[in-house]
């Protein structure tokens, strides 16, 4: 009791916290106090500590001797400044400002000039000689408090503000004088009076823990516990509250307040960036009204105070290691620094300042490459709107593959190709887009449907081609037979252009300018260092030899993940395979086998070759075979005379291998197994491929790799036929290729009985999609009308689709990895769902022990240097 | 080495085996052993065991020291019978049987007359006097060793048999006279040179010896190992081999063979029950050429044989304490008794013999629930086809609900309702059924599906009504349009008579005569007994209150799931249900659900008054939205003219709801999440309900059950409104109601995170259908394409939608227990899938350590036997 200190002061030269002490001082208070103690010119004042507030909730009041030890700071204060706080004639004016240990932008900001009062105005006035000064201090006081304090609504000041530049018929509220202001002082007494039905308080010490309350209130307020709901931040850390001397960059013109960073947040270049007016308050710089000018300005204008503000740039980037963001204010030629934080930086930036920081011996390549957010990466490998554009945000939808494109609507993937062709850039709007789109969806600047989740198809493709896509867009109405979508009364056609904005998830109308990606030196440098540093092994999932090339040329040590069924699709494929499904006997559906077994042959061999010397894992057959046929009356009447069967037995065909749930039907391993001849033919493709590449003197690694597995009898089945097949190919080629069979765990019952199915399976490979799928039950089709609703409410705080749900999936990610290893101890595991691309799901695959992460092409940097963050914070850990 | 004993002899009144040695010696041989030290007049023999059997497997040929011990054994035999094997003037004859400790008819049966040659068969007949009977004994043998030992079809010696029948001009094998016979026996031996091109042994030892060995080989032909692999027999236990003195029934009117029962095996009664014939072979008495005669005249025409048999009667059954089986032969006025086991009965002869041993003080309660199997009752609860009557089986399908039915087939729910009404007996058969059909099922005598697995629509009703039930029918084409289903060439058309086997899961073509069940006293004994052995609760799933009773009449202990919404498709509801579907604002959802709420009440309220003082678990609403819509065309129109909407838009809105997997949809919890109103309503009926009821006296136990939980939040957001609704309607009626607030774990990620559900649920049920479903990734619409193949091959052992899959849903259900009660110890865990009324799933909720079970009216008495079996083997195991 009373024993607890909560006020920590700091002042000339001398502080009683410092820049360790952020979860008890919040992150302003320790800066303010590290500042002070390395000699930084910081105006005077003290922080009450983040446990006076965890008090206050938890007793419904201040800690014993909080008081006192307020009383007996402000003592302190006012022998520091040499001024009395509520002095009549020279009153010490002080800023409140709230600062948890995590900036939190829910909560209370700030109240400038307490200390003020009727008499002390007067006394200010006299004192600065400036009338207009004290009273527009005054005035904002009042506003400030009247707001924060007494939560009374900011418009209704402002209210009167209008009508008091509107009688006076002005425009500026700098052209208000010091008569309208004190006319304003006493209209917003009024309102508070009238509003809350008590006096604006005139005694400063009244009005300073009526502020300080109003900290403590704001750390609880809806908004703040929503944010940090949503930010995944404890709700029991409480705030610091810091009150800090008033210091004015409006008090003539040897003053002046300013913004700056020690090197460019822009482009990283380690100069020194900033702007600032003359004469002016920090609301003045915001507000946009008078154009600051540049940093560089300053040594001409005041070369000493620039000198001096120069010295504190080195200093504080010295001190701290990183790019700060400093907040200044010259007050009668004498600088203040009133706050200093880590920069905010573009990706170009943060990826040069980096580097080189690792070059100037500032820090080390951990801590470089800690200092890169994967997600960042994005911008670096897409072209991104620009972040200076003004957009007309038309529609939300999920931000399925990050990247921005600008193009003219199109309804079909037919008319895509078609004006693609002629060179117009377009983007393909689909309520969901199907395997028939493919086509039309490459040559498409990017992708908008209506429908589907993070794993739908377009989803999926879209990030696979690295190409913009924005999914699930609820918002927008698309009417397929009239050409159009709509949005409200905004009525969108083809040919009208759209820009999409994949990282966001937005749709805008109209063009807007982009910014094209830049692959810079330092980058090339930086993912180097992750790939030293990390120890998961990153894939791709790649069907194509070009997604192959490309992922390898991003550093991918593999493919994880090549779905052989994205080659039934060509267009001289899938009338052979409608035929092959069609078939009504072993024979006849041989028959397709083997003309499509060739083509197969083929694909591998060109992705065998692109992808030599590293593992391609190639999935069998996965979807169920009512994906290959034709849904339209159109496409039937097509395929049904393509075929020479009668459309009406097409049409029954169609019908019976329909099915309620496919997503839980006949599909996987299970068509596998009921046609046995499939997977024969893939295998035998496989290992004609690769041994032919063999012959050319090629090293490939083939991995087989059987889908939908649930029991331990399906491997043992299919295994042991397609060893057979591949043994037969290599003994016809008197080869030996290294390769090996293993599962995908992505049915539940698998991971339950990974035991046994490891004592078959050479590798697993989650499949982490559909094991979120059938975890949670939710079809990645369907989970529209409920799934936003899930976030909104914070029933679910992120989507099992973008991130793992560790909690869930991850449990069970982590039984299949101790099961699976408890037989079979060097068993090489890793996950291909889409999650490999997730920065979060990359760490828990690093943390859960796996070997390989496998994600999209273009994900492939942002899935190293995630990994490359596991490593280093797993080693800064254990240290 | 040799130091194994692998033979044990039998005969003369002492046996080195014993009934205690059913694994060394096999059932058959145990028993002959058991018999002979019993004093029992068993013909002389001696037993290989199992042992040599599985020597023979490991090692490739006979134990060091077993052809000695043979020998030693026919030694002893020769002294005891007084004959020598291979003897030219009076030959000791042998039969040879295998035998392994579990009855298994993949297995080589018996060879009979072993050590006849050319020469012995002249001195046997000399013996005998009858030299028709000699070579005919040797004709036997030569037929016999060809087939079984060597392996050669059985049709071609009956090919020959024929043309010799045909070349005299004779119908029967006795009609040959003895010249017939030995000419058979040389063509016989023809054939065996021309087949195998070897001749017949003629040496006795030889003869045996290839005997033994084949016995040996049968343990592992195909078809055994097939029967094993479906009984989960282990492969390694072996078989013995019984070798034993011939006796012959047919040496003259003094002689004869039969097979009787110690009670009657039809009805239980305690009255010796047999049949026999006279001077014949047991073949003769199998073949049905000559009527046996029953028992009783034995009495009459052998008094003194009678009597002895009468006194072995009573000796076996109180030595072995159950109803035997038993084969006899009078040789020349001698009794032999050949063979004895437990004897096979209908069901209401085990509840009879059961119950009645009791009474005699031959068995104890526990001895007598153990003798009856749970799937039996079924013959006591429903109609069966009549096990006498040839049936025309034209199609097999999934025995989805036991019983058996005839009626005419119709196509059409509205058909099955306007013929039922006009007095004809139907059968309702569809492509599969939907929820619109209930009407049409209940008034129909049984109903069949081409399409559907063990969950089903169709099944699941039809067990709910105790309707017999084929559904997944393959075999069968149905034609909606046409009005006939097609089988083959078989076209069966409105209006014809079939018959439902849904016990088989049979349909036959015709009429065919049925047996009504009886549930008699013994029953009704025998299953209070149950229910005081048992610690398993056993519920019931119903959703009627007619079902209810039913169910609460059966025994059931409460219900277990009663399911909403089967209330929502009565022709009154329908149409509210759906306009509250398409409300496209609160406001107007929250009119037609203030329009359903008092049907809902009355509903509960009747249900709660049939179980009253019973708990009652209510889910709530479950399905997906678009299951109440109108799907064809036709409904369309007038749902749409109903509900007031243009077709077009009703179209939309039908489309917009369409869900590609709706297994994994919208439904559950997630539509009480996204429409909270939904459940309020619910709630607000069953509180009504209750609060009424309790008014009146009646003391009702709800409990709220939430559908389709995954996630802790889901439960919360629930839990929370439903809670403020319960309580509003308590306060409203100043009544305070015993509930429960629970969930379904259906959802794997409810199993893992068990523990913080846990935290939120007052009890776990799980929902063991949706479990399978999403832990295999089975969609139990869509598995006919595969799982038939599955089962056939051995991939799945078992239909996991009939049975649980102990080894992975099973240990997700452990999982789910374990975790849950870490958090709740006394949660209270219950299952109310359709696995519920399945006795190893039963049991092996018992074993869990689950609360109880819950399964449809008709299959409570089978769930309570099942209960008690589990409880009695945990008691003797322990004990």
């Amino acid at each position: 009791m009373g024993t607890t200190k909560y006020v920590y002061f700091f002042g000339n030269g001398k502080a009683e916290g410092n820049a360790e002490m952020r979860d008890l001082l919040g992150g302003k208070g320790a800066n303010l106090a590290e500042m002070t103690n390395l000699g930084i010119p910081v105006p005077p004042g003290f922080t009450i500590s983040t446990e006076a507030c965890i008090h206050y909730y938890a007793n419904g009041g201040y800690p014993e001797g909080l008081d006192e030890e307020i009383d007996r700071n402000i003592t302190n204060l006012e022998t520091a400044v040499g001024k009395r706080f509520g002095d009549a004639k020279d009153p010490l004016l002080l800023s409140v400002r709230s600062g948890a240990a995590i900036s939190m932008p829910g909560m209370m900001d700030t109240v400038l000039n307490i200390g003020l009062s009727d008499e002390s105005v007067v006394g200010l006035a006299e004192r600065t000689g400036n009338e207009r000064f004290a009273y527009d201090s005054y005035r904002r006081l009042v506003q400030m408090f009247g707001n924060v304090v007494l939560g009374m609504e900011h418009k209704n000041f402002e209210r009167i503000l209008a009508e008091k530049k509107e009688s006076r018929n002005v425009t500026l509220d700098t052209e208000l004088d010091s008569g309208d202001l004190k006319d304003l002082v006493s209209k917003y007494k009024e309102l508070i009076r009238e509003e809350t039905g008590r006096e604006f308080p005139e005694g400063p010490r009244e009005q300073l823990k009526m502020t300080i309350d109003a900290v403590f209130r704001s750390w609880n307020t809806e908004r703040a516990i929503t944010y940090r709901n949503l930010n995944h931040i404890p709700h029991d850390l409480g705030t610091a509250v810091n009150v800090q001397t008033m210091v004015f960059g409006n008090m003539g013109t040897d003053s002046g307040t300013g913004v700056c960073f020690t090197r460019n947040p822009a482009t990283g270049e380690n100069r020194f960036y900033g702007e600032y007016l003359m004469n002016a308050q920090g609301e003045d710089v915001v507000a946009g009204l008078r154009t600051p000018v540049g940093i560089d300005q300053l040594r001409k204008d005041m070369p000493e105070i620039y000198r001096e503000l120069a010295a504190i740039r080195q200093k504080l980037e010295k001190h701290f290691r990183d790019m700060q963001d400093m907040e200044f204010t010259i007050e009668s030629g004498t600088l203040y620094i009133l706050q200093t934080r880590t920069g905010k930086r573009t990706a170009q930036a943060a990826v040069k300042i980096a580097v080189d920081m690792v070059g100037e011996g500032l820090i080390d390549k951990d801590i470089a490459l800690l200092r890169i957010e994967p997600d960042q990466l994005d911008q670096l490998l897409h072209p991104m709107v620009d972040p200076k554009a003004e957009v007309d945000v038309l529609a939300k939808g999920l931000a399925a593959s990050p990247g921005a494109a600008v193009g003219k609507v199109v309804f079909t993937s037919h008319k895509a190709l078609e004006w693609a062709e002629r060179g117009e850039k377009v983007i393909l709007v689909r309520l969901e887009t199907s395997p028939d789109d493919v086509g039309g969806m490459a040559a498409s600047q990017g992708i908008l449907t209506a429908r589907g989740g993070m794993t739908s198809h377009a989803a999926i493709v879209g990030r696979g081609m690295g190409k913009c896509c924005v999914v699930g867009c609820n918002d927008i109405a698309v009417d397929e037979e009239k050409n159009q979508f709509v949005v409200g009364d905004v009525v969108v056609g083809e040919g009208d252009y759209i820009t999409l904005d994949g990282t966001k998830g937005e749709v805008i109308l109209g063009k807007t300018d982009l910014v094209e990606p830049k692959m810079t030196d330092d980058f090339r440098t930086l993912m180097g260092w992750a790939v030293s540093a990390k120890r998961l092994g990153v894939r791709t999932n790649a069907d194509t030899p070009h997604d192959s090339g490309v992922a390898r040329n991003f550093g991918a040590e593999g493919i994880g993940l090549c779905r052989t069924e994205h080659m039934f699709f060509g267009a001289d494929r899938l009338p052979i395979v409608q035929q092959m499904i069609l078939a009504d006997d072993k024979e006849s559906r041989k028959n397709a086998l083997d003309k499509l077994m060739p083509m197969q042959k083929e694909d591998f061999k060109e992705i065998l070759k692109v992808m030599k010397d590293l593992p391609v894992t190639i999935r069998l057959l996965d979807p169920p075979l009512h994906e290959f046929l034709p849904k339209t009356a159109e496409d039937m009447e097509k395929a049904a005379s393509h075929i020479g069967i009668p459309v009406d037995e097409l049409k029954k065909i169609v019908q019976n291998l329909h099915e309620i749930n496919p997503m839980l039907g006949h599909r996987g391993c299970r068509l596998g197994i009921t046609y046995p001849e499939i997977y024969q033919m893939q295998v035998q493709a496989i290992f004609e491929a690769a041994c032919e590449l063999t012959e050319e003197g090629y090293r490939v690694i083939p991995e087989i790799m059987i889908p939908l597995i649930g029991h331990i009898n399906e491997l043992r089945f299919t295994k042991e036929r397609l060893i057979e097949a591949a043994q037969k190919v290599m003994e016809r080629y008197c080869t030996d290729i290294e390769y090996m069979v293993g599962t995908m765990i992505e049915v539940p019952r698998a991971v339950v009985t990974a035991d046994e199915i490891a004592e078959e399976a050479e590798f697993f490979s989650f499949g982490t999609n559909d094991l979120t799928q059938m975890t949670f039950g939710f079809s990645r089709d369907d989970i529209g009308k409920f799934l936003p609703f899930y976030l909104k409410e914070g029933i679910l705080e992120c989507d099992p689709f973008v991130t793992i749900d560790q909690n869930g999936v991850g449990k069970l990610i982590a039984m299949g990895v101790t099961k699976g290893r408890s037989t079979k101890p060097d068993l090489k595991i890793g996950i291909c769902g889409e999650h490999g691309g997730d920065p979060a799901s990359v760490e828990f695959c690093h943390r859960t022990g796996l070997g390989y992460v496998s994600c999209s092409p273009f994900r492939i940097p942002l899935a190293i240097l995630a990994a490359a963050h596991a490593a280093i914070k797993e080693k800064n850990a254990g240290s």
